[in-house]
């Protein structure tokens, strides 16, 4: 090994074996990291965080559930022992096609083969600034926010004397009925049942309205009729208001206005609308699509041959479905792990094998006890057996044997005492603060 | 009941009962208000976290062994199912004994008994300007900052070739050789041995250099000889280069500057030097003496019989403390049951019962295996069964079952794996927010 010192900043010893870059540690970066062989390639992970997190247990966070340590796993820990893979906790802010390199705060980094892993971001859908003072949950410390926040609105609310201002206090508006929607509504339903009353017995939680807003006329769109329906009446029972064929127009941060002309007072709208491709800057236009880069079976970018994205970043069609794959974690997983067979094969002098999606079926979780589950033979189902699939699968992908453990016992705990430990204020949610990472956020690039 | 609403902002409903205002939840808040018999009054807490901190295992959240949530415990937890206690989330500004009311940000409040517990804050010595850039450990939020920096500082090392700068990054000064420094300096010790090289291989981990810094000829004063002794021969196995008769003169940030003119770069200074009184403006100054409060064994505060201040607040002087009682949890917790017994006594028409503190020992931990402990009896021992020994009675204060679970799952996952899961940067440490912190602490006021 010989330390390769052209390299501005960014130091990583050359080897003779080519060099993987990989942006972002989520779940297609985690897997190609697992399978990729190492033997043939030297590997460097780069994250703006240093650690992996597992989104679809996010909401917990946010509704006091879980602690952020149980859902997150120190990057550095899945390379242990592998001398030929390295992590650099750096923001990857330009891609350099024609230098073959990718630049970072930290510096310039030469890639032989680059992998595009950089997952997605919210989407406000053009109106970026209409909702600054929105609450998005695509990070742990976004979710921090949105349990500090909610909490710092109780602690108000009982001393405040003004009808309106209390209202607006208690009043939670959620925006978007896919999975994160329905599960932040119903979680958020649970904690106004079960723990607001008792931590807060000067309130009257009558008075408090959780509000899901949908511009669709069902819930869980991605998924079967009966599971929209069943999620429906789930939310019913935690007296969750839905608001169907529903547009939310803007938020000044104290109050929502819809596109039926309604205004709910709010200080707290969690946005779960949507998501895009995260582009970084650097690849030519043609390759990008509606803020996905464009793919083919074997996830290289369109006119590369050094260049590959997957997961929620990569835009690949097919037969059943002509707009895309879904963003969802199974498909980066499993592209993941075809892109990392595939360079190892081109190693070996085989060759490649296109990327097949296999849907192992669809689910999102209500509260306590209820479920939906869609299965890839058509079969659908939901209440408590979906609701045990679904912690079961999650327990099973969620990252870590630790974090597995942690996050059962916790889930036992809530069950059988109905308490959410974990709501504490511990770093109070900062007004201006949040508008940063905002305009961080919307300024797209990882 | 009828709302009082000469109470400005404040809104506590005014009954026959009189109010006992308690400043803090800390160890001595959260023990009146256990034993505090609310037929007798109406109780009303006053803090400017939602949670109680277990400060004793601050350093493990620092070091990364465990989460915040894991030695928090929410305040309102401690208040359900009484309707007869309130908390409010509000940092105490002022007391006003003539208008028997206390200020703070969202309003006064009334109060016919108060009762000061908002404990102790860092103490710079007077060199609050010289030391801002330090690390202090006595609040959640700075002990996440203390892991977030130090993990930063490892990323930023990898990157770095300037071998002094280098040698900044890693090095770790901590000042104070009491019972926190001790217990910082042994997990740094051990996060060296078994964790940092195996995350950071790149690293060559001779070169850093954890110093622990005393004014004072041996470390653990408050302890016996002998577990001074024991302490460090332990932190020499751990490789801590101890510093004893040695004053930390100034720090910029980047380097220390010792009294022996010595100057040792490092871009982490954890200071755990010691502590004052956390003095709340507005009491006579008279009965004030070195940031501590001036009580009787009543713990009544001089010439007043509606002021009581309890825990590391009070100055109580005994025959065999001539200058006080020890700043410690077990005197906090015992003035803390004291005193509401003695005021559900009062309420009795039993005379109140002087103070009486009991010894119940000290213990010190300094990692894996070794911790030291004094038993009132004179009687000190080190070791393993020392080290247990602290693991019980550290469980067994534990704030809430659910944290006495989830900290022993923890601890026995650490010791049989040698991990320390929770290496995660999730806010960033940003300086310019800690000089905030710094300011906001050093000018006091709970």
């Amino acid at each position: 090994m010989t330390q390769d010192f052209q390299e501005i900043n960014i130091q990583i010893p050359r080897t003779d074996k080519p060099r993987v870059v990989i942006i972002g540690g989520g779940f297609a970066g985690l897997n190609i990291m697992k399978a990729i062989d190492t033997r043939y390639y030297q590997v460097v992970v780069l994250d703006r965080h240093n650690y992996h997190t597992f989104q679809p247990l996010l909401y917990q966070v946010a509704t006091a559930g879980l602690e952020p340590g149980s859902i997150a796993g120190p990057l550095r820990h899945f390379i242990e022992n592998n001398e030929e893979v390295f992590f650099r906790m750096a923001k990857v802010t330009r891609i350099n096609p024609e230098r073959r390199t990718v630049t970072t705060p930290v510096g310039e980094l030469k890639y032989d083969y680059l992998i595009i892993a950089c997952g997605s971001r919210t989407n406000y859908f053009g109106k970026d600034e209409a909702f600054k003072e929105a609450l998005p949950l695509k990070q742990i410390p976004q979710a921090l926010n949105m349990r500090s926040h909610i909490l710092q609105n109780f602690e108000k609310a009982v001393n405040t004397v003004d009808s309106y201002e209390l209202r607006s206090l208690l009043n939670i508006v959620i925006v978007g009925g896919g999975p994160t929607g329905v599960e932040v509504a119903g979680a958020l339903g649970e904690l106004r049942s079960h723990v607001l009353p008792k931590d807060y017995p000067e309130l009257n939680f009558r008075q408090m309205q959780i509000y899901l807003v949908e511009g669709l006329p069902r819930l869980l769109n991605g998924m079967s009729d009966k599971a929209g329906r069943k999620a429906t009446k789930y939310l019913k029972d935690f007296e969750v208001n839905l608001m169907l064929n529903t547009i939310v127009e803007s938020y000044d941060g104290k109050e929502v206005r819809l596109n039926n002309g309604e205004i709910i007072p709010t200080q707290t709208l969690v946005w779960a609308a949507g998501v895009k491709g995260n582009i970084i800057p650097g690849l030519p236009d043609e390759v990008i699509e509606r803020d996905r880069i464009l793919v083919d079976d074997f996830n290289r970018v369109r006119g590369s041959d050094s260049i590959f994205a997957v997961g929620d970043i990569a835009q690949l069609t097919t037969e059943k479905y002509p707009k895309g794959l879904p963003m969802l974690a199974p498909v980066a997983i499993q592209q993941g792990e075809r892109l990392a067979k595939n360079l190892n094969r081109a190693m070996e002098g085989k060759e490649m094998k296109p990327f097949k999606y296999t849907n192992k079926g669809y689910m999102a979780t209500v509260g306590r006890n209820r479920a939906v589950v869609d299965m890839p033979n058509g079969w659908s189902f939901g209440g408590f057996m979906a609701w045990m699939a679904w912690m079961f699968i999650h327990l099973l992908y969620l990252i870590g044997f630790r974090n597995k453990l942690v996050v059962l016992n916790n889930w036992i705990w809530n069950y059988f005492t109905y308490d959410r430990g974990i709501r504490l204020i511990i770093r109070p949610f900062n007004r201006e603060e949040k508008l940063k990472q905002h305009e961080a956020e919307i300024s797209g690039v990882k």
